[in-house]
């Protein structure tokens, strides 16, 4: 069994961020991740409030990370889901698609998943003309009629992006107000292309090879109505990566958030975790970078002190 | 007097990022500074451990975060010092050098000073082989002969710290006995490869482009000595710079660090904390960034949301 001091899950901000500190603390680290590293800011057109870049975009600033870390001497394994886990023990165990390692210590930084909305015709039309992500799906529907469901930054921001790209773009919302930055909003307000549908909610997703109409319903008057759409962007929340280490006892919330206190310690010794996946209010890149290097110097200090105490 | 959502006191990385939230999240935002916009790393000479930038002169770094929030927005007051404060009230009233100011919140970040040993070289060769921070600056010196200032809890981690990375860590304390926890006077003792010279004082700091030698003074026999030495690392204490604050009501620790929650609250409402002047256990600039974006987010949730509350 290949052993290391640390092995951090997830190789997003906050992973690569963990990593960084790490290496740079002498520790023996790997960073595994099921996707390619870079994390989900991979799939973010522009990236305007980490501090230091005025405007980037979310792959360049994933590749930068990815770069960084890896300069550093951190070993990063793409492509390797972890399938098993054991953390109780001093030595935690980690089972993936290849391999099993021993760590002293692990950071887990797995992020989170787009919720679905749950409808007919949303599996169906998955990667025919529905989808969670804007930049990488927008492109493909230049010129036509698009949806985005959701009413908070995701949703706002991806109506935005889309408007550049779409000729109508149609946001349904079930509440009559936005859960969005008051600037999304107003530029949101700016845009002719945008039209907004509130107290709505979408039924179906209908069509044949892709995506054709979709039954959308008023929550107010249920009134129904049948329109025409070639693309249905679905932003309605995050869910977080929690399960499997949910599974090994890691504490979480009851939305499935990993609880941590300010040291990022988790409720087992030698376990951290940094964020999307946790319950830190704030879900940013640079909160996430902010976790990630707490994290990585609290392990440090978990393997190498052995006074270390957990006060979760 | 002049009005304002949120004021931020202090331009470093917790302030700027914070302003950066700020204004993009529709708050009139005023960043006030004794100093220069920049802050504390504005004299680092470079930086290798913010995620995104392999290596970069914290001048650079600094210029650019100011850039960034000034191009967003921001109005940043570079040397105007806070004299006053009422934190108590609904409206937090702010007097500086120039005018007095009301705010619905205010975000506390001062950062903190490093006390300087006032010897002949200290100056000099600070970024050349003088340093008063271990994790930003040890792993310079892997495999060399590093000295460490001080007697209390930081010099002690700081040589813990250098000890996994250098060949030989020597600890100069004016003393004959630490003035830190029993746990890392236990650690120290462990280590091969720390020394430490008791009632030992150094006297000058010297060499060419880079630190060459120190000269030591025994202050019991009064001998003196001149060792060779590739860095010195000076941790003979850090102060917060909270007093103010802490004079206007905001729970400070016994070390004068403000007292802040996961989600940066502090005990008083509408006041938020970020940055080197909380009890954060990390003082890193990545998570100064995550604490400014955290406590900007926060302060708007408390401007603009009717059940706001704060659970520190």
């Amino acid at each position: 069994m290949e052993t290391w001091d640390v092995i951090i899950i997830g190789a997003g901000s906050a992973g690569l961020s963990a990593v960084i500190y790490a290496v740079r603390s002498g520790l023996k680290s790997l960073v595994l991740d099921e996707q390619f590293a870079g994390g989900v800011i991979a799939n973010v057109p522009i990236i305007v409030n980490y501090p230091g870049f005025l405007e980037i975009s979310g792959a360049e600033l994933a590749q930068k990370m990815t770069d960084h870390a890896r300069k550093l001497g951190a070993v990063v394994h793409d492509i390797e889901a972890v399938t098993a886990l054991n953390l109780q023990g001093e030595t935690k165990i980690l089972t993936t698609s290849v391999a099993t390692y021993g760590a002293k210590a692990v950071i887990i930084s797995m992020g989170s998943h787009h919720k679905e909305i749950g409808v007919k015709g949303e599996k169906e039309f998955r990667g025919r003309g529905v989808s969670y992500c804007g930049v990488c799906d927008g492109p493909f529907f230049k010129g036509k009629r698009v949806f985005v469901v959701g009413g908070g930054n995701s949703a706002c921001i991806t109506a935005l992006y889309l408007s550049g790209l779409a000729v109508q773009v149609t946001v349904i919302h079930r509440r009559e107000i936005f859960r969005a930055e008051d600037s999304l909003i107003k530029e949101i307000a700016g845009k002719n292309n945008i039209k907004i549908l509130w107290n709505t909610e979408i039924q179906e997703i209908k069509g044949d090879k892709q995506v054709r109409t979709v039954i959308l319903q008023n929550n107010k008057s249920g009134q129904t109505s049948e329109i025409e759409a070639d693309a249905v962007f679905i932003q309605i929340g995050e869910s977080p990566n929690s399960q499997l280490v949910a599974a090994s006892g890691v504490e979480i919330d009851k939305y499935g958030y990993i609880k941590i206190n300010v040291r990022q310690q988790t409720n087992l010794n030698g376990v951290f975790a940094a964020g999307d996946v946790t319950n830190h209010p704030i879900k940013q890149v640079g909160t996430a970078v902010g976790q990630g290097i707490t994290a990585a110097l609290e392990a440090y200090a978990y393997i190498r002190r052995p006074y270390y105490k957990n006060d979760r």
